[in-house]
């Protein structure tokens, strides 16, 4: 039995309970917000459990094994230290942290103490990114030559980041898990124009082997567009998150260049064959996620959505933050000998 | 009665001399392609007019009032040169020449020899864009946020430029004439796949008061998007060219920060309203361009799609051609001041 | 305080259950279900509530003021009697009943007794359908033509009743309160496939004054399709359900005939405007319902969706269903002078 | 080589000399058209073409072997009977006459005077429906459960024919070609609005073996809608013909009855798989039909779209007409031994 307490019961923290009780092995002893009124709501939707104003209520109950932090991202460094130095697991919403230097604190913290740490990319537990993982790794798309995606609508203003730390971890993290490479360099341009915060951005990452992304989140679009294009040698693919059956489409659809001999001599085929939409199996992906994490503390694994994947997406939200404040011009140089780029594993994990 | 000899019978050109036949108060007199089975087709869809694979025979023709020039980019310069030397008015094929030096030899020609030039910007005389123009025109959307445009499909690969010079130019051409101000700064990223023209690319450009335009084009896509999005302050706007029907949709839907006290008082209104596709008029677009281009030389105006609407197009894809050459790092700064952009027109003209 | 009981915990009672909780002034003391694993499952998400396997004890316990009964539609009759004759309001799952004299047995006993009958037909509380009542009140579309509906999806096949009774009551109770006009004629075709009850399913409703309407049930179609099309003599109108923001479309768009001298001579205009989305108000129909159901009790008024209602509904079923035993021959003609029909009330209630 | 006249130059005439033009071993020799406006068309577009105002000196033409005839349905007999006397193939518009009774006359003429017939069935030769006819000989659906076609759009009112024989001649040809059998009923349903002829009509076809077809033919839709749903036991299909790149999908959905012990034992199984889009050969329907109709005289092969086929669809639109005028209820029965249907040919021929 892994005994959780939660900390921060806002938009997403009554997800993260009402998923934790259902998954076998698991209790959630106490709850933790600020504001009175979560805490009713709270302790209306669970009268066992202890609602409390105080995270140091949760974080030193002995009675806790692991914490699920569910608030805004620059908290989550001092409550998931703390709760580390008490002994228990972290389950951390995303972003991981509000630097990379946090982020490192934390991984080598939980090394020393043989902690688990998970970030919550919920997004690599749906069965569209599954699938898509499973296809790659079966190279139906043959060498990869683009991934462009773009996650827009009229969005929840937050009040300390900007839409590039707001939507782009989603992206970031799917990308890093797809892709599983480290970036050489990223560039990013983009707005502000309601206050300082920037609301629409366009981030590039170039990878070696001329693999280029490219993720266009923005706040202000009168419509939600949630697609993603992954182009490739042999087929192309279409994952439109926003279709209600057939979310991901493989498209034997492609170009070759059959004749170099002189520039006006180059030949280039077309190709285009069947497209094919392959079942999505109907996951419930935050109940997947959160019983991989039980199964992780029980059986002593480290999760593949651990500190490290933490830590390449703040890595990456910090260069293009870095580079969007020069419209672009200092382009982010990334370590390709970087360490947590070591960390990513090339093969997807087997679930519970 | 305005004479017309035609230069290119490829792809696009057929559709300039059916177009030019249609309007009233044009012939068109000869139409010169180098390859045989293009003289032949000409010869056959028109059996009246001269072919000829030699360019001069249009170009020194004393019965010809206009030449079209409707060959590869890396030509125009050369043809357009020639034509308005021996004073012929000319239109000539996008993008308008190779370099932004070549097209300002081309204007100041015309100019000195009172000759129009019209360069093809076919998409600027579309229902669609005419019907967005009137729309920001009455400052339907309120203050101007972002312009935001996807043009990407399995292309047809082009032996002498890359996708920015290929496909960008409706983009900036379209975005040139809706946005009606100069850029300020240019960055581009993108990558090369199969030899060494960028087959994926994506502009940004800052324009002033906050207003930034993205452009995004590949010749890799398997499914094919023409889609920009326009968001103002009041209200926002879909253009959706693939749509066979409702193209423009206008949003009134919104974002409004009401409360600046403090970081953490912030209140973000969202307004959220009816949508309208306002009636689009079926025209025509390369019909009513040539019949404007035709009024022009008429009655001495000059259009406003002529050799600055082309130069601005070509210094924008110089710019982003060049920022893209450095992965983004060199990005173009655009002279404010720029004599071009002071061309720029602010309100949509008459057209016949 | 209205006291609830509740009958019937399979897949719609708990959100019924759920929904009543949640209105103001209700309480709900007991779920009657015959499975011991419903029980439970009320049990588990509902600790304070009484739960019983048998019915007998919700329609008879004297501290409940109302019954909802939310089982299939061959138990309804017995329950809905008793529950009546032991003074309870009635809330009903559509069909209201088995048969029309079925339907005016309850109506005439809760009218003698004083009582209420809701029949659940939430679709008539959606924003939508609302959103289409209000603009038909307004004559938004003019002179009514048609009405055109299709609702089919790879369905839950039912054991009792064929896709007529399990699908087409939402459609007949949402036309029947759009129209507001009693049917003279029903004429159904249909098929069955892999047992006696038909799987697919046309009904064809005749009405005074040249409207039309058609109803497409399929339990076999790999698509989900949830469309009507009204068409009327000034505009016509879309609504798609399925769609997530733009449910209702309304084009001024028609056809008028201008001349009628003689038949060659006849001119058509075709009319082609522009198109408009209204905002859809985003409520939950079942919560306003059942507050309406409340109120309507607390007030002692007739909901508009009454017995009556129900009857109506029923009486087309019947109809359709004795017209698609004879593959359309036998159609059936509906009496004008219906007493039912003449309960239709015209405009749109107010609702809590 | 076979030297063609045409008869009428209207809306569908132009296509066909167009393409009967650019087939190989043709050549239209004369155009007639009672209309002025349409002859000076016709002279300009083809200017070696002979333009005459009398049918008759195209079909007493000793030059010519063959008669397009491209003008209204109520013309059809006289024109084609004229012709074949006149010892000419004939080529005839859809419908192929106003009446069975005319059919067959032609019929018996054209065999007794070993002359061609073809009914101008275009779509039979689209790829769409050559792909679907292949999936369904290859057994892809299992045995055939049901055909639901919708073809509703804001039509071109005829001023002779209603629009079931405006409209419904498209899916009746193909649903004719496609199910390959003898339907036993037809039932219709529809009305009037603007003047005496039906704008919405609504047909259902029983076929042997519990297959049901369903035809929804409407003028007055604000949408245009062309999409067809085919049920299969073993897969199911969606054509939409508007989609530009997927128009045919196949769903490895279905259900299936695997237990039918008691009523309410009944085991229902859904299964839900993968959707897959063939590629669709992007054929010009026209020209490859009159390819293969000079194909079948140079070869004196019987076209499969022949004067048998013409009938097969006018005998339905005939027993659709008069079931709609009794509003469904005389339908009428179609008799098995018909020996129009046991020309239907089962197979899907080898075209040119």
């Amino acid at each position: 039995m892994v005994n959780f307490g939660v900390i921060g019961y806002g938009y997403w923290g009554p997800n993260i309970v009402r998923n934790l009780i259902a998954v076998e092995g698991t209790r959630v002893l106490a709850i933790a917000d600020k504001l009175a009124v979560a805490r009713e709501r709270a302790q209306r939707a669970n009268p066992g459990v202890q609602a409390t104003a105080l995270a140091s209520d949760v974080i030193s109950s002995s009675e806790i094994d692991a914490v699920a932090i569910i608030t805004p991202v620059w908290t989550h460094f001092e409550l998931a230290k703390a709760a580390l130095e008490n002994g228990k697991h972290i389950f951390v919403e995303k972003p991981f942290t509000s630097t990379s230097a946090q982020a490192e604190v934390l991984i080598n913290l939980a090394a020393r103490k043989n902690l688990k740490i998970m970030v919550d990319h919920t997004f690599l537990f749906t069965g569209a990114v599954r699938k898509i993982k499973q296809l790659l790794q079966e190279s139906m798309l043959g060498k990869l030559y683009y991934y462009d995606s773009a996650r827009v609508n009229l969005g929840l203003f937050q009040h300390d980041v900007n839409v590039i730390w707001d939507l782009a971890p989603h992206d970031l993290a799917i990308m890093d898990y797809l892709i599983g490479e480290s970036p050489e360099e990223i560039v990013a341009t983009g707005q502000s124009h309601l206050n300082a915060l920037e609301d629409v951005a366009f981030i590039t990452l170039y990878f070696p082997n001329q693999v280029i992304a490219h993720i266009n989140v923005n706040w202000l679009s009168p419509v939600k567009v949630r697609t993603t294009l992954i182009g490739g040698e042999k087929k192309m693919l279409v994952w439109n998150d926003l279709e209600a059956d057939e979310k991901v489409k493989i498209y034997d659809k492609g170009v070759q260049v059959t004749n170099r001999e002189g520039v006006y001599d180059l030949l280039v085929n077309y190709r285009s064959g069947d497209m094919w939409a392959p079942r999505v199996e109907p996951v419930e992906a935050l109940n997947l996620e959160l019983s991989y994490f039980v199964d992780c503390i029980a059986n002593d694994q480290t999760p593949f959505n651990d500190g490290q994947a933490g830590l390449r997406v703040v890595k990456m939200l910090e260069a293009a933050s870095h580079s969007l404040r020069h419209r672009g011009a200092n382009r982010h140089t990334v370590s390709l000998n970087s360490t947590t780029w070591r960390q990513l594993p090339q093969t997807a994990p087997q679930l519970p």
